[in-house]
């Protein structure tokens, strides 16, 4: 049936239940293209991340949210008091946390590119971090540092060149990439010199992040293999021993029914496990250890729902079944052709005899949920789900075609309330001039 | 040098002018990123379309922007005052028209998923005409037109199953298409005969959109005779001569220097031949004619300008040069590889010594502008200007990692005025409730 997760159900009606509610309910109050996320399954998420540093590596670390799988007001505020960190790239995300309730401290800014105005707003914030990419960059935040009141840390981001086996297009950690200081031709450790010299700044330590949605435990021990090295001839050859060690995220979350995602116990346990041994071979202090999570915190805790339209049967070709939302809503599989599970909330009992396409709605041939699913019939004005949509999909959603951005409906202890408001036809235009 | 267009030109300081402007200038009093539009350019390609449907075809016709190429209210009155029609596919591209000004009998209501809310207000409006991909679409709008106090015309979309060797996932004219009715099989002929007894609309004639950026004449000759044929079938069939033919858009421009787009009159002039001729053989009266260019009326009109951040040299791999915008401005690298001239806007006398990928600002390795590109070395805040930049841009922007939409500036005349303001952080998070 590929429920996926334990917070879905079939009720007596043989409707789809999120989080313990009706989504054909939720769908018929708060309409359609709608994302529905389960803040328990949020905020339990957020606790197993934080306990797994606090058992596996004594509590010595931080846990920092990637808000660019889904930022809003809302979600910061929920992030931040589960005493989570918060990953910013923009000085959009960076507002929507601090009006979140972020403390500052707990912030790290990220981004290959930060423009000063960025930066500027950063300083004046009192960010806790920033993960730089180059040296002319941290020179332009140490030279914009001075005088701002407080010494930022800062991490440089480093490109350890392991290949996590992910899909070419989020693949992050390989040599060829657009992040970092590359390690494997000593890119990484001759710069350290150079930010070691920056007097405005902190050099706290050295970050990285492999790629996303891994399942594989291997290439987080690789990577904190290559960091720690990375720590120790720092050491070796500037006398300079770093305090923070952030191994980025990329923790795999269950699409398909074959997805086979680790928890952040066992990945933390093998991580901490490692970085201890090597303390002890190398004879560093235990770096403060940060990770990063995303996805692997809010994908699985939304489930988008979208009312049938029409289908199209091509005989001897294939079916398409249309829905009320598609890549403006959800442009991954445009993007990745990333797979998603399909289902028809509105009758989960019954017999699964319709395979197809699901379509979106947008005029463009490539606008596509996704292909090759197995459901019931989808009857017209029936509740389609699609699971697993919380990361990368409201935040990277678009008014393509002029669609009103859907609206996100959040479930806590079985009650729903409206969490993002859906746009107006006044807010599309809004901003339009003659 | 791949200036690709005749309003563009370097002036006496070595900087990109764009419709007779400085665009560093306009940089520096708007900000990057930044879509600049040429007024001017756009109203000669409305009236070159407009033309060549006047000159060729007698008058006999209309030519709709299909305003999914890039939407805003300034947009849709330019075009309105042209005298244009206009393609809707999506309550929020109406609204906008009909805030444009639109005539609503001008304004042609399209999409594979109309929903019952969009048919509601299109009848409200009294919408001119319908294009309709399914005979249970069209049963929906009957039903809903009795009593609004006007006949609505309907089209049917047709699947003519022609392959305009365009790209893959823009390929809408084949028969593996979500769109239309198939026209091979026998299906458009046979669901006509349903859509004659509607009563409530007007059944006025078929649509075709066999793809986009397509360069060849032939596709569409073929198309127009596929479409004639199933006129003359209908006509045979059921006793009915339709009154109208829409062949779509999809006409190509130029995004390289070695693309070579046709123009509307050579178009033209070879379609409505080839659909005069056709009715003498079949004894069909002319048929009213529309077409619907998209980008070929806006894409080229448009200049992206962006400010250069660091430049990062993989020894052996390559070089990135980071850009203050990306994929949440223009998506089109991600989702198709799209080709794009980009151009060092501030020093266009230089030489070209570097060669490299123009990265976006965005927290994703796939955030990619442009591939292998040979400009001079941009040096931080340099002005990087993307060209052909009006279609499917701002249409199809996010605020991917919260970055705030792009403002357009419209020039005309040599003098620039705000088009669309730039999104604000305000903007951003007003719809985030807790």
């Amino acid at each position: 049936m590929g429920m996926l997760y334990e917070n879905t159900g079939i009720n007596e009606k043989g409707h789809l239940t999120f989080a313990g509610v009706d989504t054909t309910e939720l769908a018929k109050e708060y309409g359609t293209p709608l994302y529905v996320m389960d803040e328990n399954m949020i905020r339990d998420n957020c606790r197993k991340a934080k306990n797994a540093i606090d058992s596996y590596y004594d509590g010595k670390g931080m846990c920092c949210y990637a808000s660019k799988a889904f930022s809003s007001v809302g979600m910061c505020k929920i992030v931040s008091e589960e005493m989570l960190g918060i990953d910013v790239v923009s000085s959009g995300e960076l507002y929507t946390a601090l009006k979140g309730g972020f403390d500052p401290s707990r912030i790290v800014m990220h981004g290959n590119f930060k423009t000063k105005a960025d930066i500027a707003y950063a300083l004046e914030s009192k960010v806790g971090r920033f993960v730089c990419d180059s040296v002319e960059e941290l020179s332009i935040i140490n030279d914009m540092a001075k005088g701002c009141g407080y010494t930022p840390r800062v991490l440089m981001r480093i490109t350890p060149g392991v290949d996590a086996h992910t899909h070419d297009f989020i693949k992050t950690g390989c040599t060829d990439s657009k992040f970092g200081f590359t390690l494997e031709d000593g890119t990484a450790l001759k710069a350290a010199g150079e930010v070691i010299r920056l007097e405005n700044v902190k050099f706290a330590g050295v970050h990285c992040h492999i790629g996303s949605q891994i399942f594989d435990i291997e290439p987080f021990l690789e990577a904190a293999r290559l960091m720690m090295k990375l720590l120790r001839d720092i050491k070796t050859m500037y006398g300079r021993e770093l305090e923070e060690l952030d191994i980025g995220g990329g923790f795999g979350i269950r699409y398909l029914e074959s997805d086979d995602p680790l928890s952040y116990a066992v990945h933390l346990k093998a991580i901490a496990l490692t970085i201890k041994e090597l303390c002890v071979d190398y004879g560093l202090r235990q770096p403060f250890l940060m990770i990063e999570p995303g996805r692997s915190i809010v994908g699985a805790a939304c489930t988008t729902l979208y009312t049938a339209g029409t289908v199209k049967h091509i005989e001897g070709v294939k079916s398409y079944a249309a829905v009320d939302g598609g890549m403006a809503d959800n442009p991954r599989f445009a993007l990745y052709g990333a797979p998603y599970t399909v289902l028809n909330a509105s009758r989960m009992n019954d017999n699964a005899d319709f395979t197809g396409t699901i379509a979106g709605r947008c005029c463009e041939s490539g606008d596509i949920i996704q292909e090759n699913v197995t459901i019931p019939y989808p009857k017209y004005g029936d509740i389609i789900a699609v699971l697993s949509t919380g990361a990368y999909n409201y935040s990277m959603a678009s008014n393509y075609n002029r669609l009103a951005r859907a609206a996100t409906v959040m479930i806590k202890d079985g009650q729903a309330r409206l969490f993002i408001k859906r746009e107006s036809l006044e807010d599309i235009t809004k901003n339009d001039l003659l």
